[in-house]
């Protein structure tokens, strides 16, 4: 960025004009009252056409599959294998995400990481050309860095595993470990030839991190409230919402509206009760919408 | 601090030699490994007569039974307020602790966290005739210092209520809060007048925030593994285990043997498995045991 103009990327509109205002009348907050936080899929990095996530589960079910063909048998790894949509349907996500997790039970968290990592930065991502770790938002990212220049702290509260964006949290995003709150899974600390140490279960610890769990998490995890919140989902109302309750405070949305260069896409409801679609709730709450297509100058890095 | 001799508050000992020779070491690591963690009761502040959290907790309860006065009669309560020994002993942990916290049921974060600051600012220590924010160790904060310089991350995992401590941590320690894992209540979402807010509930999340649950609260909330791990009870046995394993990896161990400056008095094991006193433990496993009474030249601030 040789620009010295602030948020070079995104173009002049209601939503840079609102994120400079909001900066303008945070700056006279205290330090500690400066915080941000953003979801991740969708909203730092693109969620299509697949979560990152789970196109990394399916990778390594291919490996895993490579080495031991028996576990192709098993009812949930066979239908992802083959794509079978009845099946998929039908065993549904409840069973479906148990069984990818338990692929890693056993793992030290480092080595969890390190795959992980390994994906994030190689893999192609499958609609784009390049790697995951480029399939992220230029505009959010000098957001993020304008933020940090006035003295915000930075978080990530994603639906995603904690460990697996913590894995590239830092090089991504400069977030810290500790500054991502995500979907969490079990530990246990035992002692392997003498030596103490922690293995990944197969266990989700409390409820996947999306809507209102979010909020609880943010405060048990991080012990802070934001005035600022981003989000494209309905699993991002209530943060928004909360976020937006500040004063100042400021609820974006990121509005998936490019076809060309990235997708167009309303958000689904997932697994949340939304009354209404999300773009809804923005207007009626008077959130700042992103229009990526009309409002992003450049999308991707 | 106008000396430039490190760690001036230590005398030359094998403490003082022991964390100066594993801090060489330590420097050829990548930042993102220098990762150090502190218990708070007995570790960075004194938790005799009785732990901070307790007397402020009983403060409280003073206050809310003289707004309300037939809350006294409530069991639990009186065998506190009449400093009942039987009845205590009889009522046991496991129905006084809910007891207690059920007192801030319905606040939100922010005015628990304003009653916990004052109360440790402003109270007066029953045995140091100080306010409990200066019954803080010297030399600790001259080793969290003495790490920051050699560009560690520095944690607070105490068995104590994360926000109690997450109150003064940035004050006391310069800790943020998301710094901060300890014992954690559960939040409720809620709506009120339309307005979202948070409010804690009367019930834990999880365990008490001691021996293993340490570790495992370390990876969930911090995603990072300590090299350095400061304690002084058995609480604290396997996270400095967990810490001693690392390569390098230093354990410190605070012995409570000033009777004159401080408090003279053998960890006892708690609620846990003990098969032997911590102190035997630590010479076992060559931990670096600190003796406040002949390694510290000033204790307190």
């Amino acid at each position: 960025m040789s620009s010295n103009r602030p948020l070079p990327s995104w173009r002049e509109g209601s939503s840079r004009s609102a994120l400079l205002s909001f900066l303008d009348r945070a700056d006279e907050l205290p330090e500690e009252r400066r915080v941000a936080v953003f979801d991740n899929d969708g909203t730092l990095w693109c969620e299509k056409p697949n979560y990152t996530q789970l196109d990394f589960f399916v990778a390594e079910l291919r490996q895993a599959v490579g080495n031991r063909p028996e576990l192709g048998k098993r009812p949930e790894y066979a239908a992802i294998l083959n794509g079978d949509r009845a099946a998929l349907a039908e065993l549904g996500l409840e069973r479906l995400a148990p069984a990818l997790m338990e692929l890693f039970a056993g793992l030290r968290p480092e080595e969890f990481e390190e795959r992980a990592r390994d994906f994030i930065m190689k893999a192609e991502h499958p609609g784009l050309g390049v790697p995951y770790a480029q399939a992220i938002y230029q505009p959010m990212l000098e957001l993020i860095e304008l933020l940090r220049a006035h003295s915000f702290s930075t978080f990530i509260v994603s639906g995603g595993g904690t460990e697996f964006v913590r894995a590239v949290s830092r090089d991504l995003y400069g977030i810290d470990p500790e500054g991502v709150v995500g979907t969490l899974v079990m530990y246990e600390f035992v002692r392997q030839d003498g030596e103490p140490v922690l293995i990944r279960t197969g266990r989700l610890q409390g409820e996947a991190n999306e809507g209102a769990t979010k909020i609880t998490n943010m405060q048990v995890h991080l012990g802070r409230r934001p005035i600022l919140a981003a989000g494209n989902s309905a699993g991002d109302a209530e943060m928004l919402e909360y976020a937006a309750a500040g004063d100042p405070g400021l609820a974006l949305l990121v509005d998936h509206d490019d076809s060309e260069r990235e997708y167009e896409y309303a958000s689904e409801a997932g697994t949340f009760e939304a009354s209404e679609p999300i773009l809804e709730t923005a207007r009626r709450l008077g959130w700042t919408v992103v229009s990526m297509r009309s409002e992003w100058d450049q999308v991707f890095l």
